[in-house]
């Protein structure tokens, strides 16, 4: 049967440590997993208590396709209350989590063949759905010294569009106020389309995130009840996009998703209601963040921007070795910790770099710590 | 900001109908909605009460892509226990709905550019799915004559795939095994990849329908437990896929998906062992249909196919109105019953034709066919 090109993505090279990691602990092998990409909480229990609730007393059929109303507008007034920005409801988009959001917002945006710019090292979905979607991914190398986020005088005139994440994975770095504002001027001024993926925030250490929204309309702003709502697997999220796009998005949900779930999206209007669980959350990944920046040196990795936010950070590895699976499947085999290749965030780059999830208990990441130090004392 | 060509498709036309309707209950008309294309049952009592428990147990994180490992088996089995075919696990792919299924097959199969045949009427997101992914849709016109199915002998050369449906939207019509085993042939002849949408299995109510996974492996087969299941708004289906396409539906599902709702394939497990309550809903529509078929031509409809499966039935109108549109909104100003006009499911016959739905309670089908009735002896 005949197989598309589009259909051609690559795999994610993390998998096979993973397998790896999971074979070890087949055989009894304890593993730190740092190599996970989501919180190891539960939806907050208010949350869990809502949907117990409502399945009991409504038939919880489709929704409208662009989500509940009610969900809709406790977004917008997010916006108000962590943003000081006033949101249209009706620019709200609940999703089935951010992936959702990008498909739309791709499909709604862009056409056969165009381009669409995006930092490297990044998430590498960004490149696969664009390859799915027969659009062309145009990587942009970010440093370091730049917090690995892309300059304005990197946005090429030839782009259609263009993805910016803050905080962003797998670095963990976010844009400045001034930083943001200058891509999305430059995105203005060069008809190029500003998609800003928001999954990360809420999980900042020192200050604030800055949503896009504080300084244009003109942006599709992609968020998720992912990561700091601690709902991963319940794959709700939402978009927020310019009035003259809401009636292309709406009818392209209709068709392509239907509607968001359901039972996800009533859980996800009650976990606004349960802050002190989230912070608490979000206070054990500050702790976990603060033993990484104090430990990864003396585990062997002293070069990384310092994170702002997320739970991840991305050091450099060039020291150990020029191929960084090689490297995380002798990590794993020989301290038991498995990390993830920086090739699956930068397909050249990256076989330099490795990434740290600090999502875990405290526990594990500060045994992860201690088993990279003794392990790099070691080698 | 930049609209892209592909995100422009028609909206639903129903949607006029349908707020009509809204504002008519709002204004406190009691009005009999045979317009809706879901169930008005709940998920099953014991998908809710095993979701009920797993929350409290569980993180409920992401699901591998491909879907929970125990579903995939339990839907393999179902194949054995409903269709007589042995069917490995591996080739089962948990998807968030049907919704998701089409956008992965075509994904998967077809190159932007590309044509794919779907017979007309038909399910309107197949039309719309295609022009979001930049492939071209290809209306096959079928006939009342053919049990609006398509013939082998309408199938084009120059296509690259096929949609079928059996039981079809909206006419509820099934092909019967020598029909779909000619568009197998058809197809496998003229390399045409075929997609079998049998997301109305389950609902039939004489002969129980052919899954094209009988007659051939080589075929996408998608489905669903939003109809029979009664799962509508939990987004859960499944797709079976060839032992080729397997590790490129896996690629592409996790970077367009990450996984189907954990919540979602808890429940959809649960309701393979809810058969009593899922055929006391079957029995319900067997009643309805019966209703259908022995009142609607004196509700003034005397033209249809009778109905094999689904829950639908297409009737002619054109002695009526040569504009099924304005015909609904009549029939809903005058007799308080909506309906779909054809029109979504053929943009140009269709105006010639309304679609049924008997998805509600007996009650209601029975006072709907009786204003019918009515407000034909008044016209």
């Amino acid at each position: 049967m005949r197989q598309s090109n589009r259909g051609k993505v690559d795999p994610f090279i993390v998998m096979d440590v993973m397998e790896r990691a999971r074979a070890a602990e087949a055989q009894g092998r304890r593993i730190i997993h740092m190599e996970v990409g989501q919180p190891g909480t539960s939806a907050p229990e208010g949350a869990r208590a809502a949907l117990a609730a409502a399945m009991a007393a409504d038939p919880l059929g489709y929704t409208v396709a662009l989500g509940l109303p009610e969900l809709r507008a406790r977004i917008a007034k997010h916006y108000r209350d962590w943003h000081g920005v006033d949101l249209d409801p009706a620019r709200v988009v609940v999703t089935a989590g951010a992936s959702a959001g990008f498909v739309l917002a791709f499909t709604a945006l862009f056409d056969a063949g165009d381009l669409v710019g995006l930092g490297l090292p990044g998430y590498p979905s960004y490149r696969h759905i664009l390859t799915a979607l027969s659009l062309e991914a145009v990587g942009i190398p970010t440093t370091m010294e730049d917090r690995f986020q892309p300059r304005p005088d990197q946005i090429g005139t030839d782009l259609d569009g263009l993805i910016v994440a803050s905080p962003g994975n797998p670095a963990g770095t976010m844009l400045s106020r001034d930083g943001l504002g200058a891509l999305v001027d430059r995105c203005a001024s060069e008809d190029v389309a500003l998609i800003s993926d928001e999954i990360y925030h809420g999980l900042h250490y020192d200050r604030p995130a800055v949503s896009a929204l504080e300084l244009t309309d003109d942006v599709f702003v992609i968020n998720s009840f992912s990561k700091y709502f601690s709902m991963t697997g319940w794959r709700v999220g939402w978009m927020v996009v310019p009035e003259s796009h809401i009636r292309t998005v709406e009818r392209l949900a209709q068709n392509m998703f239907i509607c968001p779930s359901h039972a996800s999206q009533v859980a996800a209007l009650a976990s606004f209601d349960c802050t002190a669980e989230l912070e608490a959350n979000r206070s054990v990944y500050a702790a976990n963040r603060q033993l990484m920046i104090d430990g990864l040196a003396a585990a062997g990795f002293p070069s990384f921007a310092p994170p702002d936010g997320a739970f991840y950070v991305y050091a450099d590895s060039r020291h150990l070795s020029d191929d960084s699976l090689s490297l995380s499947t002798r990590i794993l085999d020989e301290a038991g910790v498995a990390v993830t290749p920086g090739l699956d965030f930068d397909p050249a780059r990256g076989a330099g770099m490795l990434r740290f999830s600090y999502a875990r208990a405290t526990a594990d990441i500060a045994e992860g710590l201690d088993r990279l130090r003794d392990w790099a004392a070691r080698a």
